[in-house]
């Protein structure tokens, strides 16, 4: 009898939903919601500052608009998918930046260009959730559009630093690599000579060098044909510096690659701005991404501890075009939530974050609950943010609930007080009370 | 061949894919997201000003949480599901609430007891686009959890009521109608005796009253074996006052209706804190969720032309239980951002939201463009919103822009100033300039 008791215990235990979120997706709890907050409200703040206007678009898309440019892995092996009950076939964003360009060109002739836009969104990949990565993660995505020339890099790097020295960083933490695409074609098509498709395979490997032995890497370059002349050619390119260059790629290649110019004209335009101290070239910086077309850069935590790199952006000049013959210069960065919160914690940048709320009011008896609840509606009508305990339980919890929430101040109305119509103010950081009326503690609180 | 040729173009036109979002999906322009974070902002404040804390999460979830009891129509028709690569089944979320619960279940031991909470968050139901719905709406969750008396109801409509009134709206404009879940089984189990099952299906008609005849209304309880008597009853029920419901229901049976009785507790309440005036009890609002099971409410607009529910909320003590043998009593609403803003753009309640963005700063030429980075990263760092124009093109189009941006000040500096160190200050407003020094301009836009 026990023992069959006990398996139908058992079976209606099991029959209880799990708690848990879906796996790799993270339950903001007020204390984590107060970190999100802050990290949101930084980036708004400075995008607003350099005149950026904030959009959003569903979180939903048309699975076209990924297929065609996003990159193999993702597209293939990370985006979540589904069709809805008419067919249509759709995709939970794996990025924010396709999106984006769909909304420029649907309303590519009305939109006054140049066009600064940020948004703040969150996006879903089936990766394994690991230390500072999971499915859902959120970015703050950056662009500038309608401007070639390297002004709308230089404005983004600014924006990129102004963020990080907002958080606090300072120019030994954190450093911007950047490169180009275009380097990279004078590199594989120019002086190597590659064919078109061997050079997309053969930079996707470049991209994976940092992961991979010398051995492995060469090996890799062996199966698309390239000599050990090539692969040398190619090894010796991602360790140059923009000097050095020159050595793999012969001068008067370099001197007509509108990227090697670009970038030496961005160099030129931080030193002069005091911005050349937090930005480097390196050619192994090559992004993932298929619709990379010019300057690519990537911002890398300098700790050796966690020396790896923590958002990027680049040129995308014709990612655009997937939706029509438009023509929009495009250049911009995303930079996500759980790497620069890891980073933030690492360098003990996080401040402190304490709750919202100025002052509980306490309940002491069910027969002055009234007296709280007017109390109360007067702070808040002075827009202060008060809380109501709502039930006359024991004081002492009451009171032990406000100091576990962080809350400072605490409001207490007994039956002597009610007679006398004061109430008494207590400081829950000194630990000093004081009876005052209740119009001179929304005074206070007010302060 | 010129016909060949156009089938070709056609083709490659076809190819191109559409730039318009998912089906009932919105994309957010910058003037429609200004609105947005106008409409997030006011419910944060008011949220925040009640002491209530925010929290927040994922969009996907295991699918089993809302087959429990979020009620058939959402779960089998409107809801999105898929699967991940593991055979994991999801759902996106159509509603708050049983995540809400989720993660109160998960940390029931550790969070401080009561509690009170608010999260802002997006939903999905495919449900055909109409004017004011679409398939993606953000709505703002805020409840009360952990307190049984009605003061957690009469707090969560005393901050419905403050939210609304933040909204600009007046008393004519809107309505809280409330009804107790407990009320409608006195009818249908105490008084008429219907069979459990019997009571849930009468009451999901009941709850479509409005939009059928009354002949309808009868024939769809005939269904249910309920005899003539039994369905005027019902309908009498739907369009009784407080008062006579006693006509419908036996005095004795109200008597120990904690229904019955938690509403003259509210109603007392309002009245004594001058709330009265925006509530009004209606036995006709039911609720679609199978989880409510107390204190039910809906708020409409009441302008005739656009009488409707706008939304609602309920207690709904017992969901916690699909996730374990918890205990906490839980009240509150969900307000969509759609009709809300039907509401405020029927009443002209919206304010006329402008950009953040203070000076635009434009570049004469191309030589002079250094001297307007500079002033530029001046103006940010003294925390005001300044964009930079990044090209040399003629200033009139840079004016133009600032003009259809609303951009109130513009900063310009040609040959003439540059000499002297000087830079044009341009009100857009009042179409006047004034040459002042670059630390003059910080300071006239700092105030």
């Amino acid at each position: 009898m026990i023992k069959r008791k006990t398996a139908m215990n058992k079976q209606m235990v099991q029959e209880k939903i799990s708690a848990r979120p879906y796996k790799g997706a993270r339950d903001f709890y007020p204390e984590d919601m107060r970190i999100r907050n802050y990290i949101f409200d930084v980036w708004r703040k400075i995008c607003n500052r350099y005149g950026f206007e904030e959009y959003d678009f569903p979180i939903m898309e048309p699975f076209e608009i990924f297929a065609a440019k996003t990159g193999e892995e993702i597209v293939n092996e990370q985006m979540f998918t589904l069709k809805d009950r008419a067919g249509r076939r759709l995709a939970i964003r794996p990025e924010l930046t396709p999106g984006t360009v769909r909304l420029l060109a649907q309303r590519y002739n009305e939109i006054a260009k140049p066009i600064k836009w940020f948004m703040i969104g969150n996006n879903w990949r089936a990766e394994k959730p690991q230390k500072g990565r999971g499915r859902e993660f959120y970015q703050l995505e950056m662009n500038v559009f309608g401007i070639e020339g390297v002004e709308a890099d230089f404005e983004i790097f600014s924006a990129m630093i102004d963020i990080m020295k907002e958080f606090g960083a300072k120019k030994n933490m954190f450093k911007i690599y950047y490169n180009d695409r275009r380097l990279i074609r004078a590199l594989l098509n120019d002086s190597l000579k590659l064919k078109g498709d061997t050079q997309i395979r053969v930079r996707r490997i470049m991209d994976k060098r940092a992961k991979i032995s010398k051995g492995e890497f060469f090996n890799s370059l062996y199966e698309f044909d390239l000599s050990n002349s090539q692969a040398e050619k190619i090894e010796k390119f991602l360790t140059s510096s923009l000097n050095s260059i020159a050595n793999v790629i012969p001068e008067k290649i370099l001197k007509r690659n509108p990227g090697y110019q670009a970038m030496l004209e961005l160099i030129e335009m931080l030193e002069t701005n005091d911005l050349a101290k937090y930005c480097e070239f390196n050619p192994a910086i090559i992004r993932g991404f298929d619709y990379s077309d010019g300057l690519v850069y990537e911002i890398f935590d300098t700790d050796p501890k966690n020396n790896r790199s923590m958002f990027g952006g680049e040129r995308f000049d014709k990612l655009i075009n997937i939706f029509g013959d438009y023509d929009l210069a495009a250049t911009g960065f995303a930079m996500g939530d759980y790497t620069l919160l890891e980073f933030l914690r690492n360098w003990k940048l996080l401040p402190t974050l304490s709750t919202e709320t100025k002052v509980l009011v306490t309940v002491f008896e069910e027969k002055l609950s009234q007296n709280s609840f007017k109390l109360t509606q007067d702070l808040r009508s002075e827009g202060i943010n008060a809380e109501l305990y709502l039930e006359a339980v024991k004081l002492e919890k009451q009171l032990k609930y406000a100091d576990r929430k962080g809350i400072p101040f605490v409001i207490v109305q007994g039956p002597d007080e009610a007679k006398k119509g004061t109430v008494q103010l207590k400081d829950m950081k000194s630990k000093t009370q004081k009876e005052v009326t209740p119009q001179e503690a929304v005074q206070k609180l007010m302060q």
